[in-house]
């Protein structure tokens, strides 16, 4: 895949100018990727408490002030409303709308969470000589809902949601000891081996994204994953939300290393 | 210093009692500790986005559902009104009360908040063969109030306290990588070295705590301490504050070293 290599202020520009307006992979070199929920006031207190109870899943990056579209923790001078290619819009859990500028939607009472996503332990898990079938092949990644229940917090309740890649045995503690590193990526594997001892019932049957072939001595590892908190979220019916559309992520200023706990 | 190796749940069992009264150090043979203060909701979203925001001096690791006093993730089934031996009340910023039963100023609309503390990384580097002087001489930790300035949320702002132990030069990264592990007990250390870079003006008068002696070789090393929440909590004001005493901590189920990030 050809990599983008300016750094993320210069693309973040030209997508605000609509000159880049499709899905975020490759763009910008090994810098911090994030999944975008909007949520109105009377209910970022729920959301921040779920994301705190449910870290592995829901690893918070950035919380911006409420009004403010501008993360200044991770991108200062950036804006929420215009930097990503494309946005959905959910009025009362269901989609609404999809726009590339959510400016029109923009209201004084919002507050925006990034999350880290996993493109930070793929880098990771590259970066350390495991390969990713699904990286190679241009291809999702395969995600389930399971019979894992998250912590609930007020109106915020829900299974998690994994993405799973087969690895290599011999590779196992690498990429168990490689991603828990990035505790704000989804950090460790949450599950290794027998999917249904998880509730997925069928490993060649993903509920999103794309089946993931199996070579001899491959062994099923599943990841917590940044869209159980969108799940989560669309299903207790708010009002108003805005996230990012699938793929069309927000690029950050961080590093991926730096977000290294170790 | 005699250990009381009970499990948590018969050592609260005595607090809540009033058997046990004075500090909880030596309590428990390596459990978690935790820092607690309560405040209303009106409140927490703006403390919640404080921790989340600082998460080195403001390490999370519970939150309680609004009216309910039990830590259902760290110690199910314990009262966080009864089960610390002292409390401190604040009306208005200003010390009221303290008191050994919280339980008379227990209200519907309070949110409770555990926050990890510096014993889970103490024990971690003695387990490492790192020596600490208060610990051998039953002194407290030595305290600063730093030049740094946390990131503000809402209400809450102020500087950064820091926690000093002198380390042996040849200790330095087995300080840095040990504590490091333990992200919710504030991770590794926030500075190492010359303390005016800081804003610590004499390291031999330290703003809360006793002064440390240094060895020949020993290095200022300085981590990010939990009085930072609680100094920022008191500083804006609130209504009603309820916390633990200095030194009458919660002692949960969780072992220290379960709380390793890798």
């Amino acid at each position: 895949m050809p990599i983008d290599t300016r750094h993320p202020r210069e693309i973040r520009q030209d997508i605000r100018l609509g000159k880049l307006t499709g899905i975020t992979a490759g763009l910008g070199q090994n810098y911090v990727q994030a999944n975008l929920a909007v949520l109105p006031r009377d209910y970022a207190y729920d959301f921040l408490l779920f994301c705190q109870r449910n870290p592995r899943p829901c690893p918070l990056i950035e919380v911006t002030d409420v009004g403010s579209p501008e993360p200044v923790g991770v991108a200062p001078g950036a804006d929420l409303r215009t930097d990503l290619p494309k946005y959905r819009i959910y009025k009362d859990g269901v989609l609404a709308d999809e726009v590339t500028d959510a400016t029109p939607y923009w209201r004084d009472d919002l507050v925006a969470f990034l999350l880290g996503c996993s493109f930070t332990f793929e880098w990771a898990l590259l970066e350390a000589g495991i390969r990713l079938w699904h990286v190679e092949h241009g291809k999702n990644v395969a995600m389930w809902r399971t019979s894992m229940e998250c912590r609930p917090a007020g109106a915020f309740h829900g299974p998690m949601v994994v993405s799973m890649r087969p690895i290599p045995a011999a590779q196992l503690s690498k990429a168990v000891t490689t991603s828990a590193r990035f505790p704000n990526a989804h950090g460790a594997p949450i599950h290794i081996g027998d999917p249904a001892m998880i509730g997925v019932k069928d490993i060649t049957k993903p509920d999103w994204g794309d089946p993931q072939p199996f070579g001899p001595g491959d062994v099923p590892v599943f990841w917590a994953c940044g869209v159980t908190p969108q799940a989560v979220a669309i299903k207790s019916k708010p009002p108003f939300m805005l996230t990012h559309s699938p793929g069309h992520m927000f690029i950050t200023d961080v590093p991926n290393a730096s977000l290294a706990a170790l």
